[in-house]
C-alpha cells in the first residue's frame, strides 16, 4: 500500500486533477492520496490559500467578503465544471466556506487557519466526487473523523501521538481515499494548521501510520537535481538518495520540499520517491536508509546566501574556560542562533543567519561581546554564501576535499571557511555571495562533468 | 641596548659559561643578560633545578639533606673551579642554600620556590664573577633590588605592573648585568617563580621595560624549523616569523620555548631572535609584527598528538537554539575545556585534549550528554592528532588547502576533520595518531620539498 500526495500545481486545474486521478489509477497500490490546494495554473495565477487569506483577512478586518469569497468559489466551480461534476459539490464548498466564515474572528489565529485549511479541505472532496463520477471505488476521508489529533500550536500543529494508533484504521479500507493535507484537529475540535510544507507532513503521518511500502511526493520537477537548476544549467538527476543527504542537502535551501516534513516517514522507515505529475514515467529520486554507490563521492551541491560571521580575536582566548560558551550565551541572549563556529587558537568565528544581525541589534551584540568578553578584536563580515557538498561517500574522504577545494582554487574563489569533521556525509565551503554561483558550477563540474578525467589524472599523478 | 637570555644548556658548565661570556662580549649593545640554572650536560645528567627539587623535598619531608645539599653545591664547585674563580664564590652559594633551607617547612610552596629559585640565582652569580675576573665591567642584578614585583602565585608568578616602571632604570647602568631568570619577588617580599619556561618570561620582561632593541632568546638550536626534526628529516630553518605564526606554530607542541613567555615583549613591539649558544654565527629565527614573503605561503608546520572528539548528533539538533552553549556548559562543569567544535546540520564534534577525558569521567560525560540534550547519538574517539599549517600568505587563500588536501590523499591519510575559517594565517588538520608523521612529511614535502614542481604543475592544469 502506498500513500501518494500531489502538490498544488499538480491540482491547480481540472485538466491536473485529471492527470493526477489517472497516477492513482494506474497502480493498485495507490490507496492513501493526500491532496493539497489547488496552486498557480501559470505564473501570474494566485493559489487558492492565498485567495483563501485574503478573504480570512478582509473577515477578521470586518470588511465586505463576499467579492473575495466569491473568487475562492469560482476557483472551484470551475474546476468541478471542466471535471463534468454538478453544481452539488460547488455547493457544499460555498456552503462550507460561509459556515467558517461565520466562527469567531474573535480568536484570529483560529479563524485563519479555519478558513486556510479549507483549501486542501474542498480539494479533496472535489477529486473524490469525480474519481466517484468515473465509476471509481473513491471517497473522501475528513481527518477528525479519521483521528489525525495534533497540538493547538496555529501554523505549527504537532501531531499527538495517538493520531498513528487512529489512522492505522485506514489500512483496512478497500477503496480509494482522498485525504486533504496541510491540517489536523486539536482534541478541542479546532482546526489547526501544519507548519511550511504542511501536505508533505500529512503524507508523511499517514505513511507512517498505515506503514506504507513507499511514500509517493507527486511534484512538478522530474528529480531532485545534483545542483541548483538556477546556477548550473541542466543538472543531472538524483537517482536516489538517503536520509541523512537529504537532511543536509536540505539545509542550504535546496529541497523540493520541506525536509523536516519527513520525519515521521523516516522514522517510521518509510521509503520516499520524489515523482513528476507532468512527467509520471520519469523514475523521480528515492530516499532510504541506504542506496547503491555510484563510483562519485558526491551524490548533491547546495547552497544558500544570506550568512554572516562575527569575528572575535583574544590573545590566549585559547587558555580561557568557559569562552566560547560565554560568546554563545550572548549570541542566544539576543534570540540569535548560530550555524557553525571555526575557531583558531585565539579567535572564533561564528556563522550565522544574515537576518538576525543587522543595524541596532548588531551594533548592540558587537558592543556587548567587545565589552563583556573583552576581546582583542571584533569583525562582522556579512553577505556571505554556505555551500554544502554531499554524499556518502565522503566520509573522512581526504580524496574529496582535495578535488573540492582544487576546483574552487582553478575558479578563482576565495574561502571564507571550510567545515568538515562532524557529519559523515557533508562539507561546508564558505565563500563570498558573490562568488557563489561560480563555486556550485566548479565544484559541480568536478565531480560531475570532469569526473572521469579528472580520475585518471590524479592516478597519473599518484604514477608519476 | 639588547637583552639576551641563555638557557640552562647553554649554561650547564664551565665550558658553556665561557661561551656564552665571549657571545655577550662580541657584541657591546648585549648588555642585560638573562640567566638560567645549570641545565644537562649530556642526556643522563640531572639539571641543578632537579637536584634542588630534590633538596627541597628532602627537607618538606624532614629527612637528612646533607646529600642532596652536597649534590647542589658540587655541580657549582666543579663550575667555579673550572672558570678558574676560588672557593668564595662557593662559599657564598653553599651559606645562601642554607639560608634557604632554613626558611619556613610550614608553608610548602613558598619554601619550595625559594629552592626552586636558587639556581638561577646562584648561577648569575657565578656568571658574573667570572666576567670580573676576565676584566670585565659586570656585575649580577638582584631582582629584588631591581624591583621585579610579582603576584605571589607560587609557581605561575604574574608580573605587577610596576615592575616595568622599576626595571627601567637599568637601562642608565653602563656595565653588563647578569640577571637571574625564573623568579621575582611578591610584595611581602616571598620568591616566587614563574611558570614553565620561567626564564624567557624574564627576560621577555626586561625586554619591554628597557624598551631593547632585541631580545636574544640563546637556546641549543641554530633556528626554529619549519617542521618537527623528530618526524621530518633534516627541515628547513625558518629566517623570519612573526609573532601570530609564532602563536599558532606554538600551539601544537611546536615550540623550542614558551610562547606565551613572549607577550611582554610582544605587547612592546620588541622584536625576538632565537640564536645558538654553541653556533652562534648561524642567523637564527627573527620574531616580529611582520616579515618579508618568500613565496611560500607556508612558514612551517606543527603538529601534537593527545587529541580526542566527541561527536554528538540530533535531528534537528540545528533548530534548537544554546544546545552548542549547553554542550559546553557541561564540559567547563566537568573541568575540561575544549579546542575545537566543528559542526553539520544536526551534529557537533567537540575536540580537546585527550587527558581529559577517560574512564569514570568519560562515562559521566557520556551520560550527562546524552540525557541532559536528549542525543541520537555520541561517540567519542580517541588518539587523535592536529597538525597545523602556518603561514601569513595563507590567508583565504585556496589554493593553500587544494595543495594540504592534496598532498594528505596521495599520502592516503584519512582527514577527520578540517579546521579553517577563524585564523588568518593557519589551517588545521585533524588525523589518527598513528599517520601523525605520514601526515607532517606529506604536508611538508607538498610545501618545501617539492613546492616548485608543483607549482608549475598547477600552472599546466589550469591551462590544459
Amino acid at each position: 500500500m502506498k500513500v501518494a500526495k500531489f502538490g498544488g500545481t499538480s491540482l491547480a486545474s481540472a485538466e491536473q486533477i485529471k492527470k493526477v486521478c489517472s497516477i492513482v489509477l494506474a497502480d493498485k497500490s495507490r490507496k492513501l492520496i493526500v491532496a493539497s490546494a489547488p496552486g498557480k495554473r501559470h505564473k501570474e495565477d494566485t493559489k487558492v490559500t492565498d485567495l483563501l487569506i485574503a478573504l480570512a483577512e478582509r473577515c477578521l478586518a470586518g470588511e465586505a467578503a463576499e467579492a473575495a469569497l466569491g473568487a475562492v468559489v469560482a476557483r472551484y466551480r470551475e474546476i468541478a465544471e471542466e471535471l463534468g461534476l454538478d453544481d452539488e459539490i460547488v455547493n457544499v464548498i460555498e456552503q462550507d466556506l460561509r459556515a467558517r466564515m461565520a466562527l469567531d474572528t474573535g480568536k484570529p489565529e483560529m479563524f485563519m487557519d479555519a478558513l486556510k485549511a479549507s483549501g486542501e479541505d474542498n480539494n479533496a472532496k472535489i477529486i473524490a466526487r469525480y474519481l466517484q463520477s468515473q465509476g471509481v471505488n473513491a471517497s473522501y476521508v475528513n481527518p477528525k473523523d479519521a483521528g489525525l489529533l495534533v497540538s493547538d500550536e496555529h501554523g505549527n500543529a504537532q501531531v499527538l501521538p495517538e493520531s498513528y494508533d487512529n489512522l492505522r484504521a485506514l489500512r483496512d479500507r478497500d477503496e480509494i481515499m482522498i485525504f486533504p493535507g496541510f491540517f489536523g484537529y486539536a482534541p478541542s475540535g479546532e482546526i489547526v494548521t501544519f507548519s511550511r510544507g504542511g501536505s508533505d507532513i500529512t503524507g508523511s503521518i499517514l505513511a507512517a501510520a498505515i506503514k506504507a511500502d513507499l511514500y509517493e511526493n507527486f511534484t512538478d520537477v522530474d528529480s531532485v537535481f545534483a545542483a541548483n537548476p538556477h546556477l548550473v544549467e541542466s543538472p543531472e538527476a538524483i537517482e536516489e538518495l538517503t536520509y541523512r543527504e537529504m537532511r543536509e542537502l536540505s539545509y542550504a535551501g535546496f529541497s523540493v520540499f520541506h525536509d523536516e516534513a519527513l520525519i515521521p516517514a523516516f522514522r517510521a522507515g518509510i521509503p520516499v520517491c520524489i515523482k513528476n505529475t507532468n512527467n509520471p514515467s520519469a523514475p523521480g529520486t528515492m530516499i532510504g536508509f541506504e542506496r547503491k554507490g555510484n563510483g562519485n563521492p558526491v551524490v548533491g551541491i547546495a547552497s544558500a546566501d544570506g550568512f554572516c560571521s562575527i569575528y572575535v580575536s583574544k590573545y590566549l582566548m585559547n587558555r580561557e574556560i568557559g569562552f566560547g560558551r560565554r560568546l554563545l550565551h550572548i549570541l542566544e541572549d539576543e534570540g540569535l542562533s548560530y550555524e557553525h563556529i571555526p575557531s583558531g587558537i585565539d579567535d572564533i568565528t561564528v556563522i550565522l543567519k544574515d537576518a538576525g544581525l543587522e543595524g541596532e541589534k548588531e551594533e548592540r551584540i558587537v558592543k556587548r561581546i567587545r565589552e563583556e568578553l573583552a576581546v582583542d578584536d571584533i569583525v562582522v563580515e556579512h553577505d556571505l554564501s554556505m555551500i554544502m557538498i554531499v554524499g556518502e561517500g565522503m566520509r573522512h574522504n581526504v580524496g574529496t576535499t582535495a578535488r573540492a577545494a582544487g576546483a574552487l582554487a582553478r575558479a578563482h574563489v576565495n574561502l571564507e571557511m571550510i567545515n568538515q569533521g562532524s557529519s559523515e556525509v557533508s562539507m561546508m565551503f564558505g565563500v563570498k555571495a558573490v562568488q557563489e554561483q561560480k563555486a556550485v558550477q566548479a565544484i559541480y563540474d568536478e565531480f560531475f562533468k570532469n569526473a572521469n578525467i579528472i580520475r585518471e589524472e590524479a592516478v597519473s599523478h599518484v604514477r608519476a
